[in-house]
């Protein structure tokens, strides 16, 4: 096993948690892998409600449910006293427990002696696999693109689900592919391109992204940004082991500075498509951008096609709100990089 | 402790290694710390000679040693069993041991359980510290050199002790910032940068160089090269956490590739420099290159000096040879920083 990898289907555990906010990972599984949900499991009566079948540990266990997903985050990021109960009992009937919380499963002692017990698995998706070599550099085939953003937390693993979906509505060969715990649970694999020892980020991009057929397109989902004082270095990892022929930058309309560095101002995004440009092209020299996705929710409504239209006219690219629609623009032209690159690898 | 330190003074322990190229970090405490070198070790009548007063470890300890440095790799990185007795000694002699392994002295059985019962330290230099925080990319007070390279190996350590020694010898407050696992048994302390998990690494280069007087200068030693397809995050986290108002590109004549990864040929030195700033800037926006430093060993000896003059009329910046001498201009140049600097901060 290379990257990480669950077995569904799932049971989305959702604790003791009321408030929506702190249950963004079973939202997300609910929302882009409604087919993989066989049910959800609150703790208390007025809990968060996904709109899935409302399962106990047994009735899931004989649905063929093949893990517990834990949804939520809880207060502390450990897990608290008062769900042990529960995920001893999935623990028992032989369900796998996936979670991405800071004190791993792995650590805690009921836990892992229950698991042991069982034969079972508990999945810490904020622990790399072993094993994970420096980048070689090589060029593998298939294409890649990636989604970077003018900061964290702009809409990364959303545009690279949207696009994936709408790639392969219009009949691509495309698959997203999950660089952080969220999008691992969504997605059921990936790597947690953030725990990984320095020396091995790239070599965990280029796990991530493997060789595939020619006209085969891994949407990557991004992480930080190239001009971020903390997270840069994960972010040009992350480019160079991806390799990508095609990238999307990601922005929230109206935002002005780094969230949580407020000292630092957001690079404009041409400044981001130009550094995104020069270190890809150091093992991608073909990357180019194929499109700017942008969160719009700080708009009004009839804010949001003048937004989009005036940032098309500065930058000549396709700008979108991936909550609305893929464009057709950007569509076509993913469509002509597949058909340059499956005619020059049937001719070499 | 926010970064490793070790005790002085030490002992070198050679093990039974032959050959000087491995030994090169015994070598290189000889040849930068000889006081804190008070003898050498070795398993084999023939084995390497540093120069060294020969210790055993009764005699080491009565005259003072606090850690038995392990100043040799060994054939596949672990602690060789015709090793163990003299380290086991050395612990219950009550000295620290210090190695760079790649299979720490921590999860030897035999060897930790003689530590803890005498009550001493194993200190495994490529284990980072815990509770390194994210990068703030607040500005600190004091002035930081970084080294970096046009490729790994090619002299960055061994340009920042050489810069740290002339300019100490000039009248600088300066100090070396060892960023792996050679530099930090050299000086005593240090960051394993390369070891620290992805999202950490700029926050670590901010330990690594924390907030000085106005004069101070940290002379940070590099790591990789930002064109590096396996190592590029780690020169980029470690640039911009260690926020360098100077920097000197370090390079080797005649090298054309990077070492390893042979499809890539190395950046010219100007690139580097142009690169270097666009990244560094974010940071600081007052970087700036002061000087090149190239390893000669490849050259013939009357072929240096045109090298060099060739190479500081194309780029207009003090080029110089570290095993010879630091050039007057590149003192010059950080003194002027010194001034301006203690001056700014005195009137703000």
């Amino acid at each position: 096993m290379k990257v990480i990898e669950l077995t569904p289907p799932y049971l989305i555990f959702l604790g003791d948690v009321k408030d929506p906010t702190y249950a963004k990972t079973g939202a997300g599984l609910a929302q882009w892998r409604p087919e993989q949900c066989l049910g959800q499991l609150s703790l208390v009566d007025d809990g968060i409600d996904l709109g899935l079948p409302t399962l106990s540990i047994a009735e899931a266990a004989e649905q063929g449910v093949r893990s517990l997903i834990i949804g939520t985050a809880s207060i502390g990021g450990g897990i608290p006293d008062s769900w042990l109960p529960t995920l001893l009992q999935a623990v028992e009937a032989g369900l796998e427990i996936v979670a991405g919380v800071h004190s791993t499963l792995a650590s805690h002692p009921l836990l892992s002696a229950a698991a042991r017990a069982a034969g079972t698995r508990l999945v810490d998706v904020r622990v790399p696999p072993a094993g994970i070599p420096v980048a070689t550099g090589k060029k593998r085939s298939g294409l890649r693109l990636l989604t970077v953003g003018t900061d964290c937390a702009v809409g990364k693993k959303y545009t690279a689900l949207a696009l994936e979906r709408a790639m392969c509505e219009a009949g691509f060969n495309a698959r997203f592919r999950a660089s952080g715990q969220t999008g691992i649970m969504i997605t059921g694999e990936g790597m947690p391109i953030d725990s990984v020892v320095a020396d091995f980020i790239s070599g965990a991009a280029e796990l991530l992204s493997p060789a595939n057929s020619p006209d085969h397109w891994d949407v990557v989902e991004g992480q930080g940004c190239l001009t971020h004082p903390g997270y840069a270095a994960v972010s040009t990892g992350l480019l160079l082991g991806s390799q990508p022929d095609a990238f999307v930058v990601c922005h929230e309309a109206g935002r002005t500075h780094i969230s949580g560095w407020e000292d630092f101002p957001l690079a404009p995004i041409a400044e981001v498509i130009e550094r995104t440009v020069a270190v890809g092209a150091i093992t991608n020299p073909t990357i180019r951008c194929v499109g700017i996705s942008v969160n719009t929710s700080r708009l009004a409504a009839d804010e949001i096609p003048d937004y989009l239209q005036e940032l098309e006219a500065e930058l000549g690219l396709p700008c979108f709100d991936p909550l609305r629609e893929i464009p057709q623009a950007l569509l076509d032209s993913l469509q002509a990089m597949t058909v340059t690159t499956t005619a020059k690898e049937a001719t070499s």
